[in-house]
């Protein structure tokens, strides 16, 4: 397998399965002397970890990173950042249903395909409990950026969408409750929604919003490795993602040039944004945001019909603990992937500079 | 600069700018022993160069490309092929209106910003005559796949939709009309739209389609290296793309998991195909399906106020030979790229095999 | 920090201090499928740790493994293999007379320049403590390149060199000395020589030499990265390594074309083998051999006079536990690295074949 | 074939064969701003061509460079450089005799193996001829590197060897021979012995030594990738190179800990340079020098039996135009590859500061 390393320069690598003995990363390329604050790594942790709401998967895991290198009296070294978290809550036996048979829309069927055999507890690699370690690495290049200032929210749930422009959200409203909507009507509503969902036993898809603010100008680096692309990229290396657009995205196909140009104010800076912060693929100072698309979750809690390794039809049933909705848990991995991605432009920035 | 490369071993590395003496690349890494037709691939370069029909740019460009290494006797050798396509139609001069001042929604500002100066003819680096070596590479990629089948197309063109699945068109329409619509009536309507919006001096935005057909089982890597990952990367790497979503895309998010999920025929084929042919990052064996949204081109003939390099205040008007609507030739664009990705994870995926 | 990544396909990223909490590594790209016998591993781990005799360090670390990914079932899973080792042993205090003074040719001084600070602890990241996850991953390498024979020994101790072919001696000597050469006559002379050096306190380099055998036609990238190449950087980034060369090496600088060349026979086998088993970079079934300089260790046990961080001169006294002579333990790192370079070209073969 | 890029951040892509139409390659990454002088590039070539002198081949190639892309107005834009050199003088009728049959010591064989056949016209992408493009990329690295100074030159042929240390050499020589050897005695010997190797028929190999001097302290990775660790790959990547070592090399081995260790003057200096400029991997701010050893040239103007693809064996007789010794016009070659790396880590080193 190759592809378990995402960056350039601020380099992250990620191992483990969902029911092996731990997860974790090593984070290549973070630069010397950053004091890192590991509670707020640990927040992030948090808010991603299973079990943290009603509206989330019960599977209680602790999630706590342990470092192993990189930091010497709190302060990165400039060396590989080596980190762990143990898996505590494996329940392996909700899974021996599936070791033969394919679930639905999961990867297990190209797994097996594609490596001949697979560990089938809980997903094993194709778990979204990857994710925790690409959390820990993107809280660290959180705090390596430390100026700007990176939002994730949740925009959409099902049909339900937050119909306001993120100008008029107060994003320190994000964490007050468990879906991670700042808009509390609208946060509401969609909570009511995904329990209704859950007690279904079904699923749903939604969208996650981020908006990144007091990016320099200058970052990313254009032809292939457009700013915009390597978002697209990363958000979309998330399980269950669908889709991305940034800026004007799907809808500004409709409009006119004459309309969609952002004319400038005399300091560089745009009276309006349909560009989304990046030009040629450069990051030219205004906000940038996007959008990314979550599929509903594929292990539905019903009878349903598949196939098993050999071919035949079997009858199984969706068992383990998942989540109904995706989105909320999803924002702090988007948001980390957002660090990582401006992290590594960051110090490729570096490189032009004397 | 960074990000002229694109793949991991079968990689195309380019260069060039708009008004310079040649743009080309080098792609290393395609395997030996394979006969290129040199005709097709030429075919693929007409089909995106400027001047080829009434509702495109009547920049008048041969695009021939020459090959200066990597066959012999009609092969590849294995060895990199290098190759160049010299510009012949450049007019630098009516680019001098914008030599000291920023085109909204243009790259001159970032680049400016980013390298301290920029070649300022004809967008340099940013122009997405850079694509035209992407062709290039694509249509070899596409002779190194022989078997799948990509085929894009226009569906979109401002609020023109094509209402129609894929699985109800004729391909083989594609080229039957300059937008690249295979439905004739909507291609017709699109072409009367276009050559409206130009008379305007004005741009309009739209999306290309892209079916990719006939992929084995197994191409992708999961974790970071997503197959539909890197093919959003590969889309928004190119000019003026604001949003990728394969399979059931945005709209999947209003779905719930009991209806989204593919269910399994007993040959590991699936009954619907909202995973877009790719389940956890690896291609299934079903159709893969994408769109790739595009923002209207950001030069307009009109007359614009904008800011010059000492952030003054000037007057200027949209000039030179410009795309009323940038997508009829972005569909050969969309399909070289989609090529040098699959291509990519054909090489990665032969590592597995003994 | 960059540069803590080996290989391309087969790729093996490492962490870990000294006297940090653990150091590790992930192996990404390692074939799925493979029964890994992990006794096999710690054996050469063993045969690297410290304490193992009596001409070696005295620190004591079991040096013992842990996997924590990439295995289910006793069986390689495609997926990365994440691993640490547990450091027990620190002496920490030992090294505080360091904290503030920079050891002669030691990494200190330039850590200190390059990243503003450093983990002075035995070396911190500089430590040749690193070795033992590139010995891990080695190990694996091995398991995996199956059929190849990688056979390294101390062929020189100071003066002392062992004077005889490889094709002399019998590879099953390697382990029967604590020198690790595989004649028991010369063997015994570096051995006694060792422990003199070691009495007064002081150091000694020596030679690895490294047989591969069985290695297949055709591995190795023309051009940049030739297989003498890879072998070469590999080498050289093993701590106290000063010098590589291969076949005849800088002997071979003194003949005459028509003798160093190695003449056909019919069956694709060449009559002599200067090229040293590689042709244009490439491998061409014959022995692969190569020597690997190592310098005298610095650490020695004597007072000196050196420089603190503000450019005092201070007197200071070598202390810790070091080795009298790096090239014993250095014998399973160079086959480590070895099979690395191998693994990671038989990767890279695989792409060109369908 | 992979393997045809140089660099990480300071890039480079060679592509062509030896009698293709030409060959050259892209440079991605050098910094804007930079007013390139193209007549020390072309020197450079000039230094390497062939037909320079009368100890080496009499091919008669002007090489001369056409830069496609990357600058504008004389300076570097921060966009690829592409550039290509076209072949002239080919005469590939002197290779039919290879056509079907394999030259001892020579790469075709291997090619025929790996890639199935191969263009056997003057060794194909096997031969030393690319390097010229290497010279290309490391002129603009020594412009980019400023005040860096990088001296090769020939320091031994056959058993003739320079019995001076680099200090008491007056490097404004170097160029004042046809051998590249700044002793004038010495460098009559060698010329002298050259000329008779030639009468001959026969070739000899011989050894370049570099001297960098002004490096900052600071250059280079730890662990895998040492500022040596690549110097030494970037060496061995040059065709016919057996051996590298540096600093002390190979004789360092026999030396005690005690004498070999360089101990510091205050100002971080050091009295002896033992290490070569290098600890841990990192430059020091001392000289950098290092040996690198050649190979005699295959191809040698005498008959002798070989074998043909079919496993036959066929006389045949040495031909076309061949260095009798390939050091004197190694020499730039080694500068190239030396201003190569240290390009690429002085960008790298930029990415540590703020």
């Amino acid at each position: 397998m190759a592809g378990n390393t995402f960056g350039k320069l601020f380099k992250l690598t990620t191992f483990g399965e969902s029911h092996g003995m731990a997860i974790g990363g090593v984070l290549d390329g973070c630069p010397p002397g950053i004091t890192l604050d590991l509670d707020a790594i640990q927040l992030d942790l948090d808010r991603r970890k299973p079990g943290q709401s009603a509206i989330v998967t019960q599977r209680k895991e602790p999630d706590t990173v342990k470092f192993y290198s990189g930091l010497f009296e709190g302060r990165t070294t400039g060396t590989p950042i080596g980190f762990a978290i143990h898996n505590t809550n494996q329940k392996s036996q909700d899974y021996t249903h599936i070791k033969d048979s394919y679930r639905p829309s999961h990867a297990d069927y190209v797994y097996d395909q594609k490596y001949g055999f697979r560990d089938y507890r809980g997903g094993g690699r194709s778990s979204a409990r990857e994710t925790a370690s690409r959390v820990v690495a993107g809280a660290i290049a959180k705090q390596f950026l430390a100026d700007v200032k990176i939002n994730a929210f949740v925009s959409q749930v099902g049909d339900l969408k937050l119909e306001k422009d993120y100008q008029e959200l107060d994003f320190s409203l994000i964490e007050s409750n468990p879906v991670r909507c700042p808009d509390p009507n609208t946060a509401a509503e969609m909570e009511g929604y995904i329990k209704k969902i859950r007690k279904e036993g079904d699923t749903i898809g939604g969208v996650v919003t981020c908006v990144v603010q007091n990016v320099p100008v200058g970052l990313g680096e254009p032809v292939f490795d457009k700013l915009h692309a390597e978002l697209g990229k990363a958000m979309l290396s998330i399980n269950a993602v669908k889709g991305f657009e940034y800026g004007s995205g799907f809808e500004g196909v409709k409009m006119k040039g004459s309309a969609h140009n952002d004319q400038f104010n005399v300091d560089g800076s745009t009276k309006t944004n349909y560009s989304g912060g990046i030009q040629g693929g450069i990051s030219n100072g205004m906000d940038i945001y996007f959008n990314v698309a979550f599929k509903p979750v594929a292990t539905v809690i019903q009878a349903y019909e598949t196939i098993d390794k050999d071919g035949n039809t079997v009858m199984t049933q969706g068992k383990g603990r998942h989540d109904p909705c995706v989105v909320p848990r999803a924002v702090p991995i988007v948001e980390a992937m957002a660090a990582l991605v401006l992290a590594d432009f960051t110090l490729l920035d570096r490189t032009l500079k004397t």
